[in-house]
């Protein structure tokens, strides 16, 4: 266990194979659609709603790129036949954000639209900081089209306050904040954890004040219980947000938020590529690894 | 005292019923209601109130709980005889809470009604949370009745904001409000220290915004100054609320308090039964355990 832990916190750079995928069977749907379609009906059941993630990004060919889309297509029609509470989330590098930007938004706006007429929403995932000016640039662009389409926020980004007003001033944003995790310089991330939690909770403060649907994704009681706050000072509908977490973390705290009577949705990675998704847990943020790591080894 | 720390703090079952004793001497007023008469008296020349507690709970038969009755009537016609600056502070499974919830509520009934002709308070405990629901059900339909009657709400727990918000809606509230000191499961409860003070200080404001009378009861100096910064910015009288601390603890505090000019009451404890009410300190809340050590040491 100390050893275990040991090795991450030092981030080392890799860790093999069968380890990270011991470690990641708990967050991870599996590997095929058919897998994710048998957790999230489990999740559905159990009164939660999902959004499916095809583990995947930084392609180098508009074919790979088309393939990603055409997958996500795949989805969509699956959640449509299978009558799932669910949406998905898509991270844009998965369809070419950073080998050509244009034809990334031409095909990702295919899949908006294909999802607009299944009558199902879609999330811009977020990635590391080089991808944040572009990322809004398309959502702010398809927002203009499309009433199923939204971004994510970063609590940690210096910048997410501002991004936050300026995306805000059409009135119908749709936003996913989480706190970041990716590993950023000082300059352009907030490195103080406390810091972090002030800026989540002002920042979703002015989302909520100001109308924004707002999916609260934490795992951080404090910042759980700023939400539940915030939406009762305000007396939202609980249409107006829902709480979001990983797979495979803190089923408790899903409990608790499930019984304050709010909405949680629950992201569901799947799909071949589960290795980078899984280090970047394990590696960017040991305390989510520990944390898995504490729940594999009461189970076991 | 590292020993005895270790044993309170591994919850070892049973302390030696004579060490218990020795440790709990500080804040028990005695056995008899001479010991608490004579504590109160001390209280209020210092220029303090009292709320007088008869030890015991949980009983197993209707004449227990009938026998607690009539040793609350007399300790109010004691409080009205003797003058003293005092209320009452009843736990209700002493009258038969978990044993037969409607003659608890009667005999209970009585105790508020015969303090109500004495023109005296009666504070209902708050006990662990499966007595929760029932507990603030009978001071609801009592508070209908009574206006000298009120309840606990612990700040603890993930139902407090909720319930404050519904008992408040008859608009003549009366709480004491108090972290909690029973064990709880993180489903009901959160564990979280800063939480549970950010819950206590977000509870306490809606109380004292929307006209209930509170009892502020910690030994918490950041929630004691979160009270008086409160009470400041509402602008409210002093006969608005009440500081409240245990009999035993902290006499700096309780100087500060009165030096700011606040009103404060002491719960005193008196009765043969005092061994739960102490092991309940000593080993469910260890800091305060330590807290009365230190007091007994510093003194030997």
């Amino acid at each position: 266990m100390n050893v275990i832990n040991r090795v991450l916190v030092a981030g080392i750079p890799l860790v093999p194979k069968p380890i990270v995928g011991f470690f990641s069977r708990r967050y991870i749907a599996g590997e095929t659609l058919e897998d994710a379609v048998r957790v999230v009906r489990e999740l559905n059941r159990d009164g939660m709603m999902a959004t499916l993630d095809v583990l995947g990004e930084e392609i180098n060919t508009r074919e790979e790129a088309r393939s990603a889309a055409d997958t996500y297509k795949q989805v969509l029609a699956v959640i449509q036949s299978e009558k799932l509470d669910a949406n998905v989330s898509v991270k844009l590098t998965q369809m070419g954000l950073k080998h050509d930007a244009r034809f990334c938004r031409e095909i990702f706006r295919q899949v908006v639209h294909e999802a607009r007429q299944r009558g199902i929403f879609v999330r811009i995932d977020m990635e590391d900081s080089t991808c944040t000016g572009e990322t809004l640039a398309i959502y702010g662009d398809l927002r203009r089209e499309f009433d199923n389409v939204g971004v994510v926020l970063q609590a940690y980004l210096r910048r997410t306050a501002a991004d936050a007003d300026s995306l805000m001033q059409d009135g119908r944003a749709n936003f996913r904040l989480c706190k970041g995790i990716y590993v950023e310089p000082r300059l352009i991330a907030y490195g103080d954890k406390e810091l972090i939690n002030r800026n989540f909770t002002l920042v979703l403060e002015r989302m909520l004040h100001d109308g924004a649907y707002v999916g609260i994704a934490t795992h951080d009681e404090r910042l759980v219980w700023e939400g539940m706050r915030l939406v009762r000072e305000l007396g939202l509908l609980k249409e107006r947000y829902e709480f979001q977490m990983l797979l495979g973390v803190d089923s408790e705290l899903r409990k608790i938020i499930l019984a304050a009577g709010h909405r949680l949705r629950i992201y569901v990675p799947f799909g071949e590529k589960w290795y980078r998704y899984s280090m970047r847990r394990l590696r960017e943020n040991p305390q989510i690894a520990r944390y898995v790591f504490q729940n594999v080894f009461r189970r076991a």
